[in-house]
């Protein structure tokens, strides 16, 4: 891998400021672990207190380095971790890690030794992993250079990398992948990211052939976009990325400052991109896990059919459950199957699906791997997910069968076996199996195998990102709202359908242009100080002649001049009425993290109360969109309820297309609020809308 | 255990038909297990085939076993079973279990067989465990009377009784169980549940002062409100019911029908009411042996608020966000919490909650004891949740705290340790401490603690349940709509505030009943024939004086004549204007498993569209009532959104009460809806109202 970090992941010297010749303590430990592995870089420790550190030698600064190391690390206390860098820096080394604590995650003073750290490494042109980091391994190179206690043991390589903002949870996580048999090819520790962020990263190692799953854990985001892009380039490479973020709930936000640091962010924004971009998004160290396991082993589903073998029909209906809470098909199996089923299967099983092969898989466990070829020989079947436990006899000739049929399987299938012996499940394990050991578990692996084939038809068919990145948030910037015809016309032209809206500075002329556009026709105030009319009184409906429209112009300048005497008010727009609908609002906004992000939910409490709303980055094509319509939770409501007409997806979907083009082409819009719009079954249409300018 | 079960549970001998020479086969495999854990009973094999089983005299039938068994076991083939239990049944036996499969769950013709099965068992007054059951467990008297897997193992006794509908699902909780050092007392599986059911079992099980945790498996219920009433019994005895039930999605009830023919019935309605009874409910085996090892190790917690002891700031931070998600308080800890901990703590630990020990701990690991011990004496904190992970050169240190604190600590807390040692594991949990292995299990294992803590206080304060139980469902009754005015009276009889509603046949009457009550008023049509008004164009509102009503009158009579000819008109109701409020609909229906059951959600789309509508078995008191409105799960709204006032959430507990009351008062009425109720901050008034009568 020869990529721009290549000296920080695969040095070929490393530099180790405040090494402990004490190979217990944190400062040492990597030295041996780095031993003990066998890394075939060259260790240059640096500590004026240690002629020599488990036989290497040790320099006493780093001016007396023999070489200019690819990688330093620092060790020292926060207060001297300034002066070691600039040191290093000095040398030329271009990459630093910070193993050192006590910056921005202890509070004020640390936040400034951090700034004072990132201020020299700037000058210096140098980038920093860190500080407050773990460290980091590449077990490719042999190379365990951290002090976190998943090194305690020999790291061995594998196709999983996993790159880590929490040090002690992802030490958790990584023990854990290899307690499972997942081998990381590496694991990375950016603590608090002063300078490299875990997005960085993961850009480098997707590149890395070797590498054919990511996984990563977040606190908080401060560039949104960069993580989208990786997302995205995930996704195109065909390489799955798993994601764990905490601060999904607003006790989980405040812990996660008080940690790294990081602002959480805004949970519901960060879960509608990631998942735009298909990300697979794990609740805990557990479901990653599984993902892991189960995109390692096992190509993506080319759909969502899953079948279902099990030996117990009670774990069969709880595997349906799970499966329809995962948005999964669990397909009547076909005739044909059945019939096939049925010759290999006897007496009480149930062939439907779940196929319950029943407890005659004690005296003939060849049951099970039939059944299993059968069913995913069904054409509606993508994945098939197979129950079992215990199993103790037979464990053996099960396994054996299992491998040999796992050599030929053209289809995805995870096993669920619940209180296997040791030995077979470390078989299964060498032959790729992906196994779990819990009910749940293996249909979240199995969501994720068909989560995954999606991610990679939908990356193949979506728009490129843009070269040019779109503006930043701007602070402090003068905001302006745009005058209603002005905006209209904006929206019209992206392609957007408004209600067709007209500027009248007299009440004669307010009725002239409802003759214009035909009764009956709306009124509304016309001013950029009153942005939210019908708090102002500034709105009347349904009116239905020219006599009704000039009182209401008289009304409307009246109560707006009362509600705000100060107000600069243009006039009011005539606005013929639109067929009223389902309510929906769409909208631009621009999210600190991510920049300026489309939105679509629900009207009214919809969205104000129960927070059921969808956001996304441009650009967004048409499938995109639709699959962030699918993503509105009331989809009943969607779908056309007491009486209502279905809503036309569709349209909805060009309307959202129109706005990320109105994002991309128009940075300056910091707000746009379609809102309501109203959705019949055969077009949409936006009634109000306000668009703020910086 | 001297209950009505006793014979079956604790039988002094047993006589086995069908019993194997072959110890290995499925009829052979229980006599085995009985000899090897050193059931003291007798054990009375019947076979013609063998002399002897085992060393023991094996009988040529029925008719010549030397006493009448306690208890029969059935395991011959489906089509010689009932012969079998006929002759157990001449031969005096109470209780017989019957293992063959080949009943209800294979179809008609095993129905069939099932039916004449009962009849006989009936017919003799007979208790049937079964068909298709693997049998049962008793661990303190030694005997594992099935063919289990589970019972390849001795058996050891504890403290937790658990009784499933499956076979194979239960054995694989049971080994799972022992696997986690949960030792069961009992474990019993109940197959078809021809006759005894879960809640029978359980209710026998839960007499039984050695156990003091149940944990039940469910597919389907025959009769809700006999689980209901173990539930309540459960909660009064101050032991926790654990249960897990599939069929939440109709994926899931597709599959539990094809089990074991179980219709496993509205989740709605069972979800509802377990919960009313403070049942725990588990999503799948791991969450229930989560909770189950929690609430055998500690007492319940005595309010809501969690503590967080973490040497991981990621994990803290997932921990919080899960423990919000669970709805439980993570509560800032006091000021002299803090200092303490500041005193114990040194560095770059948080001390709010999570309390962050960092890597700290690889130095000095009491203090996370002495951390936990500080938590544990906040006020705010009834329970304690401790996040670790490795530690292995830490380990025995950190076990010997941790055992010593147990001894002595008031309030619960749980151990969360990822990649603990397997010795570390087994002394904790010989000392009797909860530790759990994922990152979510230990946020539910602790939500348990704290939700059977409300279980208990919510038990103390409930009415009894009725002692004569309420009608059962009834089929085939003539139903009718009955009149507005006769049903509003019952409805303010039973202390529900209604508009005022007076009947008038002529439009002369309604001006002048309109005149008594007050302008504005409503018009309605009144005919049992057309139970909905509004589709009749039979409803006019806000009429403001004497001749808008008599209008309206003449409106209303026309329009429902043209709606329906045949129609039988009685005239309308008038009806006094209600101020508007936000719209609920409260209810009674018919359940098929629970009988009359008290409803409420939201009105509108709410319960039509989004199924958000809570229930609850009579009777209900008023903290009940309020728990169930708890429930709704969009709160916001009754919180007072958008401008509206929040709802009088006890005026509507009240009205669920009144409701409860008719329930119980009048089983006649099949259905009552109260739609809409408009609720405002200081009363609510039902507007409509609609009763049916067998």
């Amino acid at each position: 891998m020869k990529g721009p970090l290549a000296p920080l992941l695969s040095p070929r010297s490393i530099a180790i400021v405040g090494a402990s010749g004490d190979l217990r303590k944190l400062n040492g430990r990597p030295i041996a672990n780095l031993l003990r592995d066998g890394y075939a870089g060259r260790i240059l420790p640096v500590n004026p207190s240690y002629p020599e550190i488990a036989g290497l030698k040790c320099f006493p600064d780093v001016e007396s380095l023999p070489e200019v190391p690819d990688l330093g690390v620092v060790g020292v206390g926060a207060s001297r971790a300034v002066q070691a860098v600039e040191a290093l820096a000095a040398k030329g080394v271009r990459f630093i890690i910070v193993w050192s604590a006590g910056f921005a995650e202890a509070g004020a003073e640390g936040a400034r030794l951090e700034e004072d750290l990132m201020r020299v490494a700037r000058a210096r042109g140098v980038r920093v992993c860190g500080p407050n980091t773990l460290g980091l391994t590449n077990a490719f190179e042999r190379m365990p250079l951290t002090f976190s206690q998943y090194a305690d043991q020999p790291i061995a390589a594998g196709p999983v990398a996993f790159v880590s903002q929490s040090g002690a949870f992802g030490t958790a996580v990584a023990t854990s992948a290899r307690e499972r048999g997942i081998g990381l090819g590496y694991f990375v520790s950016t603590g608090n990211q002063a300078d490299l962020t875990v997005a960085d990263v993961l850009d480098e190692v997707l590149d890395d052939t070797r590498i054919s799953v990511v996984v990563a854990y977040l606190e908080g985001l401060k560039d949104g976009l960069a993580f989208a892009r990786v997302a995205d380039k995930a996704a195109r490479m065909g390489k799955p990325l798993i994601v764990v973020k905490v601060g999904r709930q607003p006790a989980g936000r405040r812990a996660a400052v008080s940690h790294t640091g990081s602002l959480a962010g805004d949970d519901a924004v960060f879960d509608s991109i990631v998942r735009q971009f298909g990300v697979l998004r794990a609740q805990d160290e557990t479901q990653a896990l599984d993902l892991a396991a189960a995109l390692t082993c096992c190509p993506a589903a080319e759909g969502d059919g899953l079948g279902l073998i099990t030996i117990s029909g009670g774990a069969g209906a709880m595997m349906a459950d799970f499966a329809e809470d995962a948005g999964l098909q669990v397909p009547v199996l076909r005739e044909a199957t059945q019939a096939a089923l049925g010759k290999v299967l006897r007496g009480f099983a149930s062939l439907g699906n779940p196929v319950d092969v029943t407890g005659q898989v004690l005296e003939d466990v060849s049951m099970l791997t039939r059944s299993l070829a059968i069913v995913l020989g069904d054409d509606q079947v993508a994945v098939a997910v197979m129950w079992v436990q215990s199993l103790h006899r037979q464990a053996d000739e099960f396994v054996d069968l299992l491998v040999a049929f796992k050599a030929t399987a053209a289809k995805p299938f995870v096993l669920c076996w619940l209180n296997p012996p040791a030995p077979a499940l470390q078989r299964l394990r060498d032959a790729g199996v992906c196994v779990t050991d819990r009910t749940q578990g293996c249909i979240q692996a199995a969501a994720g195998l068909v989560a995954f084939g999606r991610t990679v038809r939908m990356a193949k068919r979506r728009q490129p990102f843009p070269v040019a990145p779109t503006a930043p948030a701007r602070a402090n910037t003068e905001r302006r709202n745009v005058a209603t015809v002005e905006a209209g016309e904006l929206l019209a032209r992206a392609g957007l359908k408004i209600a067709p809206t007209r500027l009248a500075r007299t009440a004669e002329e307010a009725a002239r242009v409802a003759g214009d556009l035909g009764f009956p026709v709306a009124v509304k105030i016309e001013s950029s100080d009153l942005p939210h009319k019908t708090e102002a009184g500034g709105v009347r409906l349904s009116l239905a002649d020219a006599a009704e429209v000039r009182a209401a112009f008289a009304d409307v300048m009246r109560n707006a001049q009362a509600f705000d005497p100060a107000a600069r008010i243009e006039g009011v727009v005539v606005q013929a009425m639109a067929r009223p609908g389902t309510e929906l609002v769409l909208g631009l906004k621009r999210d600190p993290a991510f920049g300026p992000i489309v939105m679509v939910g629900l009207g009214g409490i919809f969205i104000e109360v129960l927070k059921d709303v969808v956001f996304a980055v441009p650009p967004l094509d048409e499938e995109g969109a639709l699959a962030m319509i699918g993503r509105i939770r009331a989809q009943p409501l969607l779908r056309g309820a007491r009486g209502k007409p279905p809503v036309d997806a569709r349209a909805v979907a060009q309307a959202l297309c129109a706005l990320s083009c109105i994002a991309l082409a128009h940075p300056d819009i910091a707000e746009l609020d379609l809102n309501p719009v109203f959705a019949a079954d055969d077009a949409i249409v936006a009634v109000d809308w306000l668009m703020v300018r910086d």
